[in-house]
């Protein structure tokens, strides 16, 4: 099989379990324990969390919550972020990002919502005029998990404090971190970050906090993580994720020109004549987001599957929500024919050229059949 | 070691890891996706929901969200559970249901808490004088994670429920499921179980939820766990649960009778010149909570990690808060210097005679030798 649903989740990298598995049989204990056992897991959390935090950001200034996953720090900071007054965020947003503030609007809490370009990434102009005194969180999409368009945090972090000094700015980073070079910027407040979603295990995330920046927890009880999140730490899930992200980091810039080529033999194969492209050379090499236009992606998806190809069609994460469009799709200005035709081809660090070119050659064939057979 | 910390985790059961390690590295997709092979994990989910539910309930009645851990679940049933009017809990609650309430009151909720009886237990008359028309959700441990009381959880829903037929019942199952026989009843609403306190992962718990209660999420995104708990399935967790939790109530009784033995040869051997027994023979025979009266717990918590036990103090959940006292201790009506004296004593499945006959003699030279030096 050729897995290219890598926004979905990684294929984990089985050497990171390997290495973290003491933490799963013998070194067990409960971290928050006070006998020597206990204690030594609570320092080797600690470093992990400083090991991790200093690959995207400056340890002296910013601090790191482990979490269960990337949607419970996303629902942290909207939650815990939100205060009086507004809150401004994008069409663009992850289902947990997208989902939390409409549950903040349904409890009363004003939410403005800013469109997005054809490619996914939010319309500045659009975003900052929502944005003003009354703003007391802005939540943006750092890599838009159904197309790949990169939003400009940093610049859109620094107009949002030049407008409002006291809006929070979180940035929901899950397909950014260990993908795309990035460092994160002081005019920042909150970053959320996964990983299960760079070949660590599933069940580990992060919110990254300016260090500064009191936040309320989200979940209550024990005290753990500084009293950020409580519950019993999940060691060797962390520990999994800080050797996965290492490694991803130790490579990220020659894996980055690496899926830019993956990605650029990938959609030169794609038929053109078959495949609109939405997105564009500015998103993310990681995610190619493409429209079958006529031919249903679920149908795709399918066929492909059957041909030893695995792939997505938007977000695996809101397939459970059955509603036919993508919200994030219709939002790039297509048409319901377009919509319904999209698929997602994600690659990973180990995804290869060969892959990429047989799954386009894949494609090409489904398409053109079915094409073949409507006509 | 001789590991009897069992209350604050479980030495995980290597089979199961072995068991479910497929998906762990092979069978990662993503369940939501729609393709066969994330399906067929759907199907895997749904089939371990069924197998984990059916062990303490009819899975007619009732349905069982995964969720990150126990203070997770908790939360929710605390948080989205308590409506208008009051809620009422008691003194004995694991620091995820006390947390969560505190919140509760600081943003306004009327929260009334009931006082213990001197093992641990809840005085049902206090409580019940506490639950009234107003009164939204009650939450009451079901065995107490620090002296191992034994609440009649059953009893006191119904009693709840003759009181006010709407408020909710949520009780804490924690450091019950997978140890004592229990079965829900239809008056329970909501029931708090967690793989790591019976051998299995870190990382996974899960709420249990009469049928047709309607109740909110509390992590909000792509709408996993038919809408209740979003964020991507931890398929691997939730198999070595499955397994481990299987394997548990395949032995219950036997292993609750062997516990039993233990238990009283244990605290047989104790000398009890020198240690006071909070926990008693109603308690579950799990753990044992004691006083060495006049000599720090953790003090002796430290030599007997130098000996070759490692015991706790209370509850390791809470130890980060720094409380010099237990508040669950203090509220058993003993004085600050047995409170000082605190240790717990836990045991798990695996826990054999020899090793609970050895910790007591330990402890009994730690104890006898210090006392020694200090008269």
């Amino acid at each position: 099989m050729i897995y290219l649903d890598n926004a979905a989740t990684v294929k984990p990298d089985e050497w990171c379990f390997k290495a973290a598995e003491k933490y799963l049989l013998s070194q067990f204990y409960n971290p928050s324990a006070l006998y020597a056992e206990g204690y030594n897991l609570h320092l080797e959390l600690k470093q992990a969390r400083e090991n991790i935090l200093g690959l995207i950001a400056d340890t002296r200034n910013f601090s790191l919550i482990f979490t269960s996953c990337g949607t419970e720090a996303d629902n942290q900071a909207v939650f815990c972020g939100a205060r009086r007054g507004n809150v401004v965020t994008t069409l663009g947003e992850h289902a947990a990002v997208f989902s939390a503030v409409n549950e903040l609007k349904r409890r009363g809490q004003e939410v403005r919502i800013a469109n997005l370009n054809a490619d996914g990434s939010v319309d500045e102009e659009h975003f900052l005029s929502l944005v003003d005194k009354n703003t007391s969180l802005v939540s943006v999409i750092h890599v838009n998990n159904e197309t790949g368009a990169v939003n400009d945090i940093a610049g859109l972090a620094q107009k949002v404090k030049a407008k409002n000094g006291f809006a929070l700015f979180h940035s929901d980073g899950v397909q950014a971190f260990g993908k795309i070079p990035f460092r994160l910027t002081h005019q920042i407040d909150l970053y959320t970050i996964n990983a299960h979603k760079i070949g660590g295990i599933k069940g580990c995330g992060a919110l990254i906090k300016r260090k500064n920046l009191v936040l309320s927890p989200y979940i209550y009880g024990g005290g753990q993580e500084q009293e950020m999140r409580s519950g019993t730490e999940n060691v060797y899930a962390v520990k999994c994720f800080e050797h996965c992200a290492l490694q991803r980091y130790k490579e990220l810039e020659k894996t980055y020109d690496k899926i830019r080529e993956i990605n650029r033999i990938f959609t030169a194969k794609l038929d053109k004549q078959l495949f609109g492209l939405i997105s564009t050379d500015k998103c993310s090499p990681y995610i190619v987001c493409v429209s079958a236009e006529g031919v249903r992606g679920e149908t795709i998806l399918h066929e492909a599957d059957d041909s030893g190809l695995i792939i997505g069609t938007g977000s695996a994460c809101s397939s459970n929500a059955k509603k036919r469009f993508s919200r994030v799709i219709l939002a790039c200005g297509v048409n319901e024919t377009v919509a319904d035709g999209i698929l997602r081809i994600s690659f990973s660090h180990a995804t290869t050229a060969e892959e990429a070119l047989r799954a386009a050659e894949i494609l090409n064939t489904i398409v053109k059949n079915r094409k073949e057979k409507m006509a």
